[in-house]
């Protein structure tokens, strides 16, 4: 179900190719300030159009047709809207009987029948995630009010640290015709003490449900991660500080026993390479029944986790506000 | 919310030193065949008792209170309950005033007032998972039918792969009162293409959402992973090598665009180590307002991840029943 | 929230003279027709323009901007949006302080503090019921795969039976400058037996719940209703007559236990005069704090019951539609 | 699904003739006094054992297992459980092959493909409702410290308004071996302005929801009800008389556009007579395919309307709890 959240709910819609994108947010208490323009600055983060990003151009002017009036939200679910423009969908035929590798093509051909839009992957195209940022950014005027902010960014790309090397990396990958992932660091502070629910819905759960919805995200992990199968208990623990419940270090990753302590949540991410890439691959022809040569055409992006932050800091946003809504109760 | 699945869904309760722990599992079909003899395998793999396992004994027997009649599931709502026998609840008092680094007892007595049953971790406990395990037990015999099979095992503990060394490390880590995390590989086989859907409930999001609701876990990761961070589109990409979408390389872990595609769904998690360790630590006491020297009593793991596996396939199988169902739509 | 449905799921949202109104309608199965006029003759019968129902015209044109291609219905959300044209906004600008006796208008603004759309009922208004009538007729197309048919009708306008009176009823209320309720039956057949659950989703208890979303309706009675109440056992049981469970009567309305029975599902709405009617009122003057009179401006309906049939039929078709989807697995 | 409620959620189980019953109320803020004496009032109701009410005798002794520490809730789930003692399975063995006019036997036959337990009606048995009543004590509870205060009582049965009659016509209903139905009204006291939401969540949605999951209810009808249908705009409207909403009339139910306007809830249910009658009746034989005598043996109601009131109640506490916490978001 391409629906999230329990008070703080959104659902998503759209395709790559389709007439419009878009996002329908319920939930949202009345009274937030809210305008077209408020939604600019983080879909401008996640349109990107630097070197090692798709090539495809589209305004991604929202429309906000329903729950806002006079300038604030008003209780109503609120709908948010983006036509697709740039589209060139011939581009995208063969794949019909040549599903790209590492990407959705087949299993969508199979899951849906054969019914499935492939125009530029359909529904399954992050491009979707639109109306992902659209709700991040209303989370986040949510999560303002209560000093929670969220910051997302890239900690390296194609294995590279050094920020002053990501360009020639990215040069290097669209050079070979080829695509390279990336890790991105999340942290959200002024958190409260008790956001989340043991086992079912801890925070983990519910950021980690939120994030895999990102396409190309192979891997979460928090506070030490996957470096904490090699500690001791006595590396790993943190030791309580203060009465509100600061901590001398943050192994944790701010989440004890699925509930935040009030320290910083830091969550990290793996992104995989884009499976389009320009080099020529193998794959299997579904109506020949045989293994043949496939050339993506189509506008791709080398380096998506470059475009992943924003996307990030809104499913994090997503899962805090409801989250937050649901604490006051 | 104790509460996960759509149409398997299962309702945990209890508490560690509580009258009775269980789960309510909902959705079953009827005519599996069942049990409490059924769940005595898995059972005794989460209860363990080798070195390095908590000294607390407990028979963990099953009652099958509801959903079963003449040795068939009836279509009702299955309700399987345990007793705790072996409590000893002295051991805890001190931790009202003194919360142990690295658990969830600071937070749990913010979070609820002060009011939480502080015994043994009370509903933090990872007793509360002996219902996990029995609702995974009936969501494996629905796999079952459907040929699909589950697995998990201990990659390496201590960060020590070596199996043979396994032992000499816990028993490194109880002389000097301390704890190790591990690593855990599952793997689910038998899949059939177009489990899940795009963006908020897919597979990884489903699955991690489960896992992150056992305690101490604190990454995942599908397929490559992480290393997928650090990889190249052509060294990423699956070629689709036949019409059932088998894969000549399974970097993706078996799922693409969120839905599996017909391959072996593989992920690793990272089990943290119990933060209750006997070694002296220091933590904030509640009352006096004072860092303080904690010596924990109790019963507790050296290294809870040996016992964590069963666990990981119990929440894998909750997760793959429901969707299972949905498929059949 | 504006959501409703398992795995047939529907997202409705607007205001009356919002920019667009609309649902995203999620988990139809691939590969059914649809298109644009499919949508009309229902739509149709929802926007009525008879004598008696309100004079605002609007073309009511529905645009599908995604989960459809080819013609084809592709499994992935359906979004039909109208746009509001016909807009009188000053008619509603003394509803600020003066809130409409019966109407939603003075719990809206203490609800959503002051920030609430007062224009035309806002998101209050039955014109959000296009999005119903949208999903409704997807709803019906899946059901009509498996013979599962749909059919509301006015019983009573006005307290009058004889339909060749209905316009003099209708004309006299419009004289008098009043308005009139009316009585409702819908019946479903084709049904299978199964469909439900025991308890909490009973077939009573999800139609029951989707009808009041219906602004106006007052009462729901399945089979023979409130007449039980007044009858013996022996009067009431329905003798089963035949191996596909066929009953002789139909007391039950086609649900024993809160399952369907094989026979024709059969219920009766009340729906309430409407509230907004022409002729002086007194009421609560919020900024004054007096009662003061009321003359209602804008454009209403004299017997809203005349145009619910078709969203009785859609919200029917909802919840069938979904359980006919569980029932398959 | 047997489970209801969104952050108030009740979980129930069980059958007549199983081993426990029970329910699983998660969501319950913690630090509510809470013991097994709070059940007793409720649950003797629910009892009854006065004439007309089946000679079955239980004691019907909760037992809390979870969710309570030291008197006080936990904020853990609670689990409440009662012990099947006095059943007398035999009596129901004919059920197998002949279905009870008006039951759930034939449909629970069909729907769990012949799994079913039939021992006095199984899951579909009103001997569930005892989990319902339990949690109904909790769910008021907590409403008593927002002051709202539910109350639901016997309007009428076997068609006499006369309480002096009562006991007059349930001698004539057993004397005849016959059953009869019964209305029940409903009044909820001390409700602030805002709870529910418009469309889906109305509160009129939530409460028929929850009202149509009691076995045997036929309709439900707010305010004025379906006399409503009959009524004109000037005599249904509620004149607004102050600035807290308070209406001079009450013909609305205390419900307007879905939402609380902060005047009594105020509904009434019809509930039909028991379908198990002990004079012999007709019913198909499903093993010869013939339509045969039955006569019905067990123990059985001959008016259960008496014992419902107390159920009405726990449900609409069970609804207006949870709309209560969601509202203090």
């Amino acid at each position: 179900m391409n629906c999230f959240g329990t008070l703080y709910r959104t659902t998503i819609f759209g395709e790559s190719h389709g007439i419009e994108i878009g996002a329908v947010i319920d939930g949202c208490p009345a009274g937030i300030p809210l305008c077209e323009d408020d939604f600019i600055p983080d879909l401008d983060r996640r349109r990107s159009g630097t070197r090692g990003t798709t090539p495809r151009k589209e305004s991604d002017l929202p429309a906000i047709v329903s729950g806002v009036f006079n300038g604030f939200t008003t209780g109503a679910p609120i709908t948010v809207l983006f036509k697709n423009e740039n589209v060139l969908s011939n581009d995208y035929k063969n794949l019909i009987t040549h599903p790209r590798p590492g990407h959705a093509d087949f299993v969508a051909q199979v899951k849906y029948k054969g019914f499935t839009d492939y125009r530029g992957g359909g529904h399954f195209s992050g491009r979707i995630t639109l109306g992902v940022v659209a709700s991040g950014v209303i989370a986040k005027k949510i999560l303002e009010k209560e000093n929670i902010n969220i910051q997302a960014s890239i900690l390296n790309i194609g294995g590279e640290n050094d920020k002053n090397r990501f360009s020639e990396i990215i040069e290097d990958a669209l050079r070979n015709r080829n695509s390279i992932g990336g890790t991105i660091e999340c942290k959200a502070s002024g958190i409260p003490i008790g956001l989340g629910e043991p086992f079912f819905n801890s925070v983990e759960s519910l950021i980690s449900h939120a994030i895999f919805a990102i396409p190309a995200v192979r891997g979460i992990e928090f506070g030490d991660g996957f470096k904490a199968a090699f500690q001791k208990g006595s590396e790993h623990n943190d030791l309580i500080a203060d009465r509100n419940g600061k901590t001398v270090t943050n192994h944790a990753g701010g989440i004890n026993g699925g509930i935040t302590n009030g320290n910083d949540i830091i969550f990290r991410i793996a992104v995989k390479p884009t499976s389009s890439i320009s080099s020529p691959q193998m794959t299997f022809n579904t109506e020949t029944q045989k293994i043949e040569e496939l050339v993506i055409k189509g506008r791709h992006d080398a380096c998506i986790a470059l475009r992943v932050p924003v996307i990030v800091e809104a499913m994090t946003a997503l899962v805090l506000a409801d989250l937050s809504l649901i604490h006051k109760k």
